[in-house]
């Protein structure tokens, strides 16, 4: 199923967020970047577009890992099965860490915060995005509807109650990890980055136009996107 | 009707959030503050019993610096009859800019936040709280309930449309403008301000012990505190 979705067919430009991602990168050429959760790999392909010199990717999926080394044999990638948690790169390491839409699988986002910001070389930018914490507070992590089944609201609850939420994803039972934005905030904060901006991303324009069904997208917010930079 | 409300009656220990806010101060000794929306002036006088050297409270409201002046003849404290959104302070005249649940009644925080850049002093601090964004997105601003008057949940909507949201407050028709929270952050930064956190406070443990009522209040995200520095 996850192979079905506009962002794993086709890929950045498929996702509604991708936009706003992309204009917080910092220019990536000559640049090793770190890649946490690539799943099938297409921000890592996309840092080689952009010239970066060397790019690893993270997954803990050995299928997708397996999937993203069909799609390139790029000699400047490579690919590491491994959880994000886990993670132990030697200090200074990579200019640029990206995340997509990983880090509310992963327990302990703090852990990570001070991973990242030890193997970043100093002025090195971590940018990130997770479902929104509006979106992960309810298990359901669903709209409520009416008895005509029209989208009424978007439900808030539990939202300062942190931790695990045993969800359903594509027909799959998964597991994810609700935060608060201020938690997001304060982990990278505490861990030493400092913030350069926090975006929660609507669909470009024309992909509104073209997929009616985003017009939702304008009522809650679904992505929170964060750049931090070691400075 | 405003009076009545625990804040206003008790002052700053009636108030939910003010725990956290006065966590994120800075000391206070010898510095000259400036308090946005400084209703009854409470916080100018913990900012005088903190030792700060002199404070400024700006209000719209003759009426609540009325009540302001006669609960204190402290000649440190002066206070200014002004929307906030007119202040006109001289270049880098203050230490601490404060402000308690006012920002979210002006309609351009990004005026707002540059002119306090220019009356902070550089290391100066800016810390605010308004409602929060999930709080002010829609103009109901209230719980969602069941036909037994049960709080189901909070329901969010219109979140990305930011602007105007007629409310009634206490009986009263009030006005307010809905950001997002990644516009108070950006326009912060955009500023020139250092994000140095970011709150959703929840009520401390005694006082949800004492009004049961307040447990709701870990159900969504009622305030957003940010504390910001001029580097």
């Amino acid at each position: 199923e996850y192979e079905k979705m506009p962002r794993s067919a086709k890929g950045l430009e498929g996702a509604g967020e991708w936009h706003v991602f992309k204009a917080l990168l910092p220019d990536l050429r000559n640049k090793s970047v770190l890649d946490l959760g690539c799943g099938f790999g297409w921000h890592c392909r996309y840092a080689r577009e952009q010239k970066a010199s060397k790019v690893v990717g993270v997954d803990i999926s050995e299928k997708m890992l397996q999937r993203a080394r069909e799609m390139t044999n790029d000699p400047y990638i490579s690919y590491i099965r491994m959880p994000i948690e886990d993670i132990n790169f030697s200090k200074e390491q990579f200019d640029v860490v990206i995340s997509s839409l990983a880090l509310h699988y992963v327990e302990s986002f703090k852990a990570v915060c001070q991973k990242v910001f030890t193997c970043l070389k100093t002025g090195g930018a971590f940018v990130f995005s997770v479902e929104h914490p509006i979106f992960t507070c309810r298990k359901e992590q669903d709209w409520y509807y009416d008895d005509h089944g029209n989208r009424l609201h978007w439900p808030v609850d539990h939202y300062h109650s942190e931790g695990m939420r045993k969800t359903a994803f594509l027909t799959e039972n998964v597991i994810k990890y609700h935060r608060t934005v201020s938690t997001y905030i304060n982990d990278l904060i505490r861990s030493g980055f400092n913030i350069r901006a926090v975006k929660e991303p609507v669909p470009p324009e024309k992909m509104l136009m073209r997929l009616p069904e985003m017009k939702d997208e304008w009522r809650r917010p679904m992505f929170l996107i964060i750049s931090a930079e070691k400075t």
